[in-house]
């Protein structure tokens, strides 16, 4: 479902790259077998029980809440976030407010302004629950949900996404009688969209999961083999980098893709970034940012290559309007599409960043909707796995995020983290 | 106003920066001088008259307007949207819809819809009027504004920011009495917020104007005669580069400069990418991103430095609530200041990523205010100026957003164009 083609402005290293490709394919039995490899088969394997009760859980939430206040950070925030918003939005009652993402009093003002007297609702998703931020925000949003409904109803408006078996949240959720859902153990934050963790959120926002999960099971079939275009993927990152390419750019036209681009930085970013590791991951909303970022990319340092996601399907009924007059010199596009116009754009845009000298990656989706999404987000998945593996660090791993927590515990004090 | 530090963890080559710092003061006379250098006295010699034209019509937009669409994009766009979030949003009826900067016909169909039948006004900034993606959507919600209120109210509802002499935007303002502001000859697009392009959309959203003046009138006086903490932030960056740092990134922790963060990239991107030279810029928000590229900051690959946008004013009032029982662990919190903790996060961080081999530049503004804005895009401003003429580039022009633009006129099959 997912196609990838690149046009290589260097002599690439042909061999390596070939060698890379086979390498990769013998990779993906190892993320499979990983301990937290739970990720792969997982669009086979999910739990049909679990899956109808997120569904349930979304309709109860859009017969009764205004907004759904999903708590949670990092991969407990990103892919929902991204899968809603590429998607164009909420379509049902219920909006979601973005919460426990950061420690900014300002942004929990606005927040909380946002959802004034409005009936809601809470999903707090975090596998330990003592994770600073999200347990900061869930105090708040579930001392006002108590103080609104009691706290009888107020425990019938908490879905709690959590451990399974133990932990703070988890303890809560049992103690309190609190709807839950699992976030498992075999999958790390950020390979969690398409759990528990991603979907609630997902479906309260009247998206259709089966579809997504669906998308990404198709995937998984074109690639669980031999990595298909996923392990060519991660051998030309890998070739690229190992010739001086220390930055990749991932270039979307398509403003509602921005927080995509979000969970795919965290994807990458956090896999690959250690060990003294790691291509950069930075990306950009064209044509946009063409008028920011595009003098760079066209002739700042060529130590990038550039990775342009498509949609190959069409969106038709928005033209060009006519005018009389052509002082703007638009005439020769009056009744044109935009999105052919879009997408001719897109289509410069690669022919002369490669002039310019960037090698140009292109990843394309059928189009966009749940299935075509949840393909790229396992599409996306596997690649970073088999190169991260091919890059010879653990991708499933996060040793340096607990560095800042160590020292902010230290310096508020913390009970056990003095020095 | 605002204040430079910074923390190295390479031995520094102390030679190279003091003769950079040396050679930086030099250079402001010739920003000043130079035919694209009128941002340097903007903030005192701006034209008054012109000013007060400008928060009349923010005053007459807000008494007739719930939107006003603002069409622009890159220079004519980043730079108001990154004040008004950074200021917390719209204060008055007036809301603002940001157009033009894409081509998205899904973003040209949500803005629509959230414009729905609500009484607006248009604010078209371009100093050519001819860029396709704002000529573009002037096209759409000039027709709109048309159909709403006819062909007479709607030219007074059209402020044009454009070319004082000449041009397709101008030409057609004169032609339609539409109110028209002015797009400086000597000041580049990236540089304009502080111009007519950026104060009206400002005004309209209910921000003092006068104070952002003010202050950038201020941090002007404190680095015109020898470039002050901007000619050591330029120093000690391209004494960076040299050692190999070649990706800065901003990290700022307050989500809402989220847009003042891609202002940022636009102004030294677009600046010092050139030439197969420049510092790559790419951001944060942190701590949501310490949950996201916190790993690969940590530890990744060390060809990075960091640079925190700092405020010094705490922000009092939010607390964190207490809960009799302590399952999150949080009980050691309760009662304390959220912006506290959120500062305490970024000292942690700054602590972290210094102890994992990256240098840390520190920016400090006073308050999250009007006046501190104005200091801190002045500061920048200059800074950018000085550190792109140490690179050794112009930091006023921007041959290659061309590239892109000229293929994109030949595939379009625009007139002239054909190959």
């Amino acid at each position: 479902m997912i196609d990838f083609k690149f046009d290589l402005t260097d002599d690439i290293d042909g061999e390596s790259y070939a060698g890379l490709v086979a390498q990769a394919k013998t990779l993906v039995a190892r993320a499979e077998e990983d301990e937290f490899g739970g990720w792969v088969n997982l669009p086979k394997d999910f739990d049909r029980d679990e899956f109808v009760r997120i569904q349930k859980a979304a309709e109860k939430i859009n017969s009764d809440s205004d907004y759904l206040v999903c708590i949670g950070i990092g991969g407990s925030y990103l892919g929902h976030r991204a899968v809603i918003e590429a998607l164009g939005g909420e379509r049902g009652r219920t909006k979601i407010i973005y919460a426990g993402n950061c420690l900014s009093s300002y942004a929990l003002k606005k927040a909380l302004a946002e959802l004034g007297d409005a009936d809601f609702s809470i999903n707090v998703i975090s596998k330990s629950g003592t994770t600073t931020e999200p347990a900061v925000a869930f105090r708040v949003f579930k001392q006002k949900l108590i103080e609104k409904y009691g706290a009888e109803e107020a425990a019938k408006r908490i879905y709690a996404t959590t451990d399974a078996k133990k932990g703070a949240l988890h303890d809560e959720a049992v103690a309190n009688g609190y709807e839950s859902f699992v976030v498992p153990d075999n999958i790390g934050g950020r390979y969690s969209v398409l759990t528990a963790v991603g979907l609630l959120p997902i479906a309260a926002a009247g998206i259709n999961i089966t579809s997504l999960m669906d998308g990404a099971a198709e995937e998984r079939a074109a690639l669980i083999s031999d990595g298909g275009v996923a392990a060519e993927y991660a051998a030309v990152r890998n070739t690229l980098l190992s010739q001086g390419r220390d930055i990749e750019v991932l270039a979307n036209f398509e403003p509602s893709f921005s927080y995509f681009n979000e969970w795919w930085k965290q994807l990458f970013g956090e896999s690959e970034g250690k060990e003294g590791k790691g291509i950069f991951p930075a990306s950009v909303i064209d044509s946009t940012d063409l008028h920011s970022m595009g003098q760079y990319l066209q002739e700042g340092r060529r130590a990038l290559f550039e990775t342009f996601v498509e949609i190959a399907a069409s969106d038709d009924g928005v033209t060009v309007p006519e005018f009389g007059e052509n002082l703007d010199g638009l005439a020769y596009l009056e009744g044109k599409e935009l999105d052919w116009i879009n997408k001719t754009a897109m289509e410069a845009t690669r022919d002369a960043h490669l002039a310019g000298g960037l090698p140009i990656l292109r990843v394309t989706m059928p189009a966009i909707d749940e299935r075509s999404l949840g393909a790229l987000i396992y599409f996306f998945e596997m690649s970073c796995a088999l190169s991260g593996f091919l890059l010879g660090v653990n991708p499933f791993n996060q040793p340096g995020v607990e560095a800042y927590k160590n020292r902010m515990f230290e310096l508020l004090g913390k009970p056990g983290y003095e020095k």
